[in-house]
C-alpha cells in the first residue's frame, strides 16, 4: 500500500483542484517518492522563440486531462510506485546561462544522490545537460532522443551551452555515450552542417525523418533497442520532434515531423529497457492558445512515466 | 421533380445567406422531407469541457462551405431526395439531464413516427440515447460508432445518462444490439476499465486505434460490414474520434486519433448498408476559433448524408 | 508572526511553482486560516455560454502575476492575516442544479461555522445563493453587487436557481436585505423586465450604467456606503459587470460596461465597511485565449482581499 | 396585433435556432414588413484588409445575443412594428466594383419603392452609395456618420467608388446634403488631406475625435441635432469609428476611437429625428476571433433599430 | 564568387532584420539575379474568403525561419546562384480583376524577357494566368499543379479569370499543354463537375487524393515525371492542396488533403526536371494566427527554390 | 528636396512591399539621415514573459498601416527631414545580459557621435540603459517616462541590469537627472516598495494612475513640461503603461492603465520640448495575435517621430 501513489485527486472531476503534474500529490520533499515529476521553467538557452519558461505551468494544467490506466497495456503506474510532483527548480540568476544551469544541476544532485528517478518537464533543451551533470553516471549513458534537431552544434550566439548544443557537451564530458545514442526525427535546413556531422562522426545513430518514413516505426523501434542495448539510458523528447500541427507551441518549429500516433507507438516500443530518467522539453505555450501542445506533452509524459515505472511493477 | 431538394441557395456564393445546414431549405414542418437535418444544442451531459450547445450553430455556419456533388461517386444527394433543415430541438429545462433528454426524445418521436430519416448535429454524445428511444426499433439496431471513448461507462458524477454512458443504457434498454455494434478509434487512458470491459463483455467489436493502425482502413471497413450485416443500423460519429488537430473544438480531446482522410475513406466504405439515421456530435466551437472542427463536422455530415440518401437513388 | 501568511512562493519568479490562488499556501485544512480562498468550478446554472467551471483553474494561473503590497495604500494583506488556498468545492453530482448547489452549501457550512472569511472564485453566479445559505446570517445581510444583470429574475429554462436568479432567492429566503443592496453596472436589453422590476420594487438600489456614467465613481461610492451602512455585507462581483473588452471570457457579455479603472476605484472606495466575505464570478476562460479576463479577475480578487483583510490590520 | 413582429424565436434560448438578424422572422418577401433587415456581403471596395463580406453572417450569429426591451427606454421595437430579415443582396458579379454596386442598387430599389425602411449590415462602406442611389430622395438627405474616416476621398487605387469615397459621390450626385451631414470620430494620419478638405469645404460638420473628447457626448448630440434638423436623415455607422479594442474585426483600424458607452449614448441622443434608414458597416470577422466586433455591431444595430422603429410607436 | 547570393543576413539571428524572402538581399533591380523572388499581394480573384493579399507579407516574415543547406541533399541554393527579393507587384487598379491581371503581366514581362527565373508568393491562384502570359512560351509548357481544385472551371461570379479558372484560360491561350499537366491532391464536393470534366477531357492527368492515397507518393512522383517529360515545366502549389490542419490560412479549405511530409517528398522527387519558374499561392494569413501556414509556405518555397536552382549547380 | 524623406513606398497600397518602419527607406548606412529608426530585438532582461525580441519585426509589419500627415497638426515629418530605417542591432552574445547591453551601446555610439536622433523600437526596457550610455550626455538628461512600473528597482533575479532597473542605473551613472524625470501611469502591486521609494526619494515626479485619473491629461502635460523644462530630454514609452486591452502583447501587463486617447493627447502635449531621442518598448507580439499592440506601438512611434522631427520644421 505504501508503495502506491495517492490517487484521490486523479479520480476527481478533471477541471477541479490544484494542477500538479497529473494531479499527483505535491511533494517538495521527495524522500518518500520513487519517481519525481519536476518542472524546469527556463528558456534562457533558446536561439529563436522564447517562452518555454511557461512550459511546466501549462503542462501541469493540461496534465489534469490525463488518467491512470493505460489503454493498451492496462498498466497503472500510480499503482506500481510512489509518484509525486516536487515542484519547479528555483532560480536566483536567470540572466547568465551558465549560472542558471548550475542552479539546475544543484537541484537535481540530491535527487539523484537519493537514487530517485526524475521525469522532467522543460524548459528549453539546454536544461538536459545540467541534468546529465547531476546524474553523474559512472559510465556514459545511452539515450533515445526524439527531436527535429541533433542539438550537437558547437558554440554560437555567445554560448556553447545553448539549446543547440547539450548533447555535444554531454559527449565531451563523458556523460553521454554517442554509440548508445539514437536521434529520431531530425530534419530541416541549417546554415551549417556541423551538428549533423558531429553526431554522425561520433557514432550516434541519426534517423532523419525521411529514413523514419521509409523504414517505418517498427524498424525504428528495433534500431533504437539495438543501439541502447542493456545499459542505462535516458529518454529525451523535444516536442519539436513532432510536426508543428501537433505541437505548435514550441520555439523552433520545423514542418514535416512525427505524428502523435507514431510517437506513441515508438515510445511504447521502448518498454523494458533500463530507463533511468527522462524529459519532455521545449513547450512554449504562448505559441499555442489551443493548449494542444501541452496536452500532447502531458500525454507523452504519461507514456514515459509508464516506461519509468515499469521497474517497480 | 418534387423528390428533389431545392438547391437555389446551395448554388449561391458561399458566404451569403442564412446559414441552414448545407444551405438546404428551412422546413420546421418536416412532412415533405425524406431526410431531416436536426440540431440538438445541448451539452448538459459532459464530464469535462462544455460548449457543444453551440455545435449546431457553428456547424450550420461552416456547412455553407460544403457543396452538392460528391467528387468520388458523382452522387448528388440533393437530387435524390428531399432534404431540409428542421431547426433545433427546443428546451424548456436545461438544468436536469433526464428532463432535457425527455425533450429530445419527444422532439424525435413524431419525426420517426412519420418514417423520416434524421441526420443530427450535436450536442454532446448523451443525446444519442433519447434519439434511440424515439426510434423505438422493433429489434435492437446495429451501430457503427466512431469515437475515442466507448461511451459504455456506468453511473458517474451524478447521473447514469451522461455522455460517457449512452450505449450502455441503449443496450440495457434493448435498443442497441451490442453484437451488431462496432466501435472504432477507441483510445486514451482511463481511471477505470469498466467501459472497455462492458463493451467487450457484451460482444461489441472494439477497434482500438492501435488495431486500426495495424490492420488499416480497408480491413476495418470489412470488419464493420461484417458486424453490421444486413440489418438496420445507425451511424454515430463523435468528432473526438478524430485527432484533436483536426477537431480541437471538442470537450474531451484524446491525442492520437483518426485522420480526416481515414475517416472519409471509412465512411465511404460503409455504402450500401441499411442506414436508418445518424449523428455527428461533440463539436464545442469555443475551443477552436479557426472553425476547422465545424468544417470537418459539416463535411462528415455531408458524407453521412450521402450514405443516408443512397436508398432514394 | 503566526498571524502572517507565508510569502515564500509569492516572492519567487512569477512563472514558477504550483499555481495556487496568489501563490498562497495550499491549505485544504482551513483551521489555521483567517481568510480562505476557494474555487467553485461550476457552470451548471448558465443560460447562454458555459465554461465558468474552468474559472478557478485559470484565475489561479493568472493570479501568480499579482503581488503583495498595494500601490495606493501600501497595505500588504498577507502581513495582516493568514490567507490560504483551500482548493475547490468537490462535486459528486453535476447534472442536477439543486444537487450541485447543496454540495456547495455543505462545503461552506463548516468554513463559516468556524468563522472564517471566504473569498470565492466562481463558477457561474448561481453559486452565490448556496454560499449565502451556508453563511446562515442572523439577519439578512447587505451586498454590493457589480454586474451587468440584476440576477433577480424568476424561474426560467427549468429552474428558479439558475444564474439569473440567486438574489431573488436570497431575498425570499431572508438571507439578503434588499434595502441594503446596491447593484452597479446594470445594462443590456432583456426579453422581460421582471428582474429589473423585482430589484426596484423590493428596494434595491440599482445603478444602471447610464446613471453610473452620469454621476461618476465617487458618487457611486458614496451611494454604496450609504446603502450598506454599518451592518455586515457581502461583495459579489460578476466580471460581466465590466465591459467585455476587459473580460471577454464570460458567459453573458453585454457591451458598454465598467472599465477596470472605474472598478478599481470603486472597490477601493468601499474600504472600512463590514465585509464578511466576497466572490468574483463568471470567468469562462475558453472565450478569452489572451488570459486577460483571468488577470482582471485575479487582480480584482486581490483588491477584494485587501478589503476583507483590513479587519486584521 | 398584425403590426407586431413575431417574437417566438427571440424568446428562446439564445444559442438555439437559425441565426437570422436578432432572431426575427426570415422574410425574403418584404411586403408585410415595416422595417427590413438586410445583409450586404460585399468587400470589393476596400483599400486595406478585406473580409467584410462575412460581416452579415457573423452579425446575424452574434445578434442572437441581443434581446427585445431597451433597458433605458423600456421600448420594444418588435412590439411597435413588423421587422424581418430579408436576407442578403445576391451578387452575380463580384469582380468589378461598379457592377456589384449596381446589383446592390437594384436590390434596394423595390424595397424603397415600397416605402420600407432598411437597416443594413455591411459589407464595406462603399455599399452606402448604391443604397443612397436606390433611395432616390427628392431632395438631398442629411446624415449622421460615425467613422474614423470622412470617406470623401476622390479616385484612388483604380476606382472612385471604393470605400474611401461614397459620400463624395453622394454629394456630387445630389443624394446627400453636405450641410446637413455630420461626421463624428474622424482621426488618423493620411497621405493626403483631400478628404478632410472636401468635407470641410463642402460644409459638412466634421467632429474629429479630439473635439469629441473636448466637448463631450452631450454637446456632440446637440450639434448633430442642430445639423440634421427636421429633414429626413440616414444613419451610417462604420465600426472603425469605435476604437479597435471594441471592434478589432474591421478593415482599416485606427487607434484612439469612440468607446461603446459613448457610442450608445450618442445614438440614444438621436431619438426623435426623421430617420429614413441606416447601416452598420465594415465588420470583417476574420480579424476578431472573439466575436466581440459582431456583438458590438449587433447591439448597435438594435439601438439603431429602436431609432428607426420610433415612428411606429 | 559573384554567382553566389550574399548570405550575411541569412546567418544572423532569425528574429532580427528586415524580412525579405528567406533574408535574401532586396534587389528591386533584378538584372544581377538568376532567380527572382516575387510577391503578388492580390486576392481580387477569390470566390470565398479573401485575404491572400497579405500572403507575401506573412511568407516573408516566416521565411526568416528557413535556412540555407538542405538536410537531405546537402545542397545550398544560395551558393549555386544569385537569388534576391525583388519586392511586390505594384497595383494601380485593384477593383477590376482583368486590369489587375494586366499589371501583374506587365511586371513579369521584363523579368522573363531578361531570362530570369521567378519564384512567386501569392496572392490568389488567379495570378498564375498573367504570369503565364508574361512567360510567352514558344510552346505550351508543362505543369505540376498541387491543389485541392483543378482550377479549370469556366466563367462564374462575373469573370472567367477568377481563381477557379486560370488553367482553363491557359490551355485556351495555348500557354499550357494539358497533356503535360498533372494535377495532384484534387478533392471536395462541387456544385458542378465541369472543372473536373474539363481537365480530364483535355488530357490532364488528375490525381484525386483518393488515388494519391492508394498508389502512394513514389508512384505519384513517377507519374509526374512521366507526364512532364523533358520539356520546360512550371510548378504551381496552392497551399489548399495540403490539409487545412497544415495550412488553415487559406481561402477555400477542403478537408482531407496532403500532409507536409508527403508534399516535401513529392517536391524532392521532381528534381532534375526542366523547371522554368514556380509559385506558392493562396496564403491568407488572417485565418491562421499561429503563422504555421506561412511557415509551411516558406519552407515549400525553399524546396521549390532548390529545384529551380539546380540548373546553376 | 534632399532634406525630405523619399515617400514613394509610403504612398503605395499598405499591404504591399517590404515592411521597414513606416515604409521609410532602408538605410543601414545612416550618414544621410536626420532621424534613424532602429530595432533592438532583445528580451534577455525580462522578469516575467519573454518575447519582445520579436517586437521590432511586428512593429515594422503593422507600421505599414500608418501614414504621413498628422490629422491634428497637418504636420508631415517626412517632409521635414530625412528619416530612415537603419535595421536592427545585431547580437553576437544573447546569453549574458551585460554583454548584450554592450553590443547595444556600441551600435548606438557612432549614431549619436554623428549627432543623429534615434527612435527605437524595443525590445525589453533594459535596453534604454545602454542607449543612454551611448548618448554620453554632457549633463544628465531629462525624461518623460510612460510605464506601469518605475523601473528603478535594484538588483534582482541575478542582475542589476534587468528591465526593472534601467533608470536606477542611469541615475547612478549620472546619465539621467531624476529631478527632470517624470514617470506617468505607474500602478500595480509589488512585493517590495523599493522602486517606488527610489524614484520618490531621488526627486522623480511619479504620477501614479490614480493621480492621473484625478487631475486629468492636461494637468499631467503641464506637470511634465514643468519638470522637463528647457533642457534636453528623452521620451521612453513602455507599452505596458497603457491598459492591457490596448497592448496585451507585452511581458508584464498591469490592469488599469492609460487609454490610447489619453496617451495620444499626452504625447501631443509634449510638443516643442528639446527631444533628443526616444523609444517604444516591451512589445511582445506572441501575446497578441490580433496585432493591435503593434499597431498601437507603431502609431505612438509616429506621434513621437512628429515630436522628434519638429526641430527640422
Amino acid at each position: 500500500m505504501k508503495n502506491k501513489t495517492d490517487q484521490t485527486e486523479i479520480k476527481k472531476l478533471r477541471y477541479t483542484g490544484i494542477p500538479t503534474f497529473m494531479r499527483t500529490p505535491y511533494c517538495p520533499d521527495f524522500k518518500d517518492l520513487d519517481i519525481a515529476l519536476v518542472g524546469v521553467p527556463f528558456d534562457g538557452g533558446v536561439t529563436l522563440r522564447p517562452g518555454a519558461r511557461f512550459g511546466p505551468r501549462e503542462i501541469r494544467n493540461m496534465s489534469s486531462f490525463t488518467r491512470a490506466i493505460h489503454h493498451v497495456t492496462g498498466f497503472n503506474p500510480f499503482d506500481a510506485c510512489r509518484i509525486g510532483d516536487i515542484g519547479d527548480v528555483p532560480f536566483s540568476d536567470i540572466y547568465h546561462l551558465e549560472n542558471s544551469h548550475d542552479e539546475i544541476r544543484r537541484f537535481y544532485e540530491p535527487l539523484f544522490a537519493a537514487e530517485k528517478i526524475a521525469l522532467t518537464a522543460g524548459g528549453d533543451h539546454s536544461i538536459t545537460y545540467p541534468i546529465f551533470q547531476a546524474l553523474q553516471p559512472k559510465q556514459p549513458i545511452g539515450m533515445v532522443h526524439i527531436d527535429a534537431h541533433t542539438d550537437t552544434w558547437d558554440d554560437n550566439n555567445g554560448s556553447k551551452f545553448n539549446h543547440g548544443s547539450p548533447f555535444r557537451r554531454a559527449v565531451e564530458a563523458k556523460l553521454l555515450d554517442p554509440k548508445r545514442t539514437i536521434q529520431i526525427g531530425i530534419r530541416g535546413a541549417q546554415n551549417s552542417d556541423e551538428g549533423w556531422r558531429y553526431s554522425l562522426d561520433n557514432g550516434m545513430r541519426v534517423i532523419f525523418i525521411e529514413e523514419f518514413d521509409r523504414i517505418g516505426v517498427e524498424a525504428v523501434i528495433a534500431e533504437a533497442r539495438r543501439v541502447i542495448g542493456d545499459g542505462p539510458a535516458y529518454l529525451s523528447l523535444d516536442v519539436d520532434g513532432l510536426d508543428p500541427i501537433f505541437t505548435p507551441g514550441t520555439g523552433t518549429p520545423e514542418i514535416g515531423g512525427l505524428t502523435t500516433r507514431e510517437t506513441l507507438q515508438l515510445l511504447r516500443g521502448l518498454s523494458g529497457l533500463d530507463w533511468i530518467s527522462g524529459d519532455v522539453v521545449e513547450v512554449a505555450p504562448a505559441y499555442d492558445p489551443s493548449g494542444n501542445t501541452a496536452l500532447v506533452a502531458a500525454t507523452l509524459m504519461y507514456e514515459i512515466l509508464c516506461l519509468l515505472a515499469e521497474r517497480f511493477r
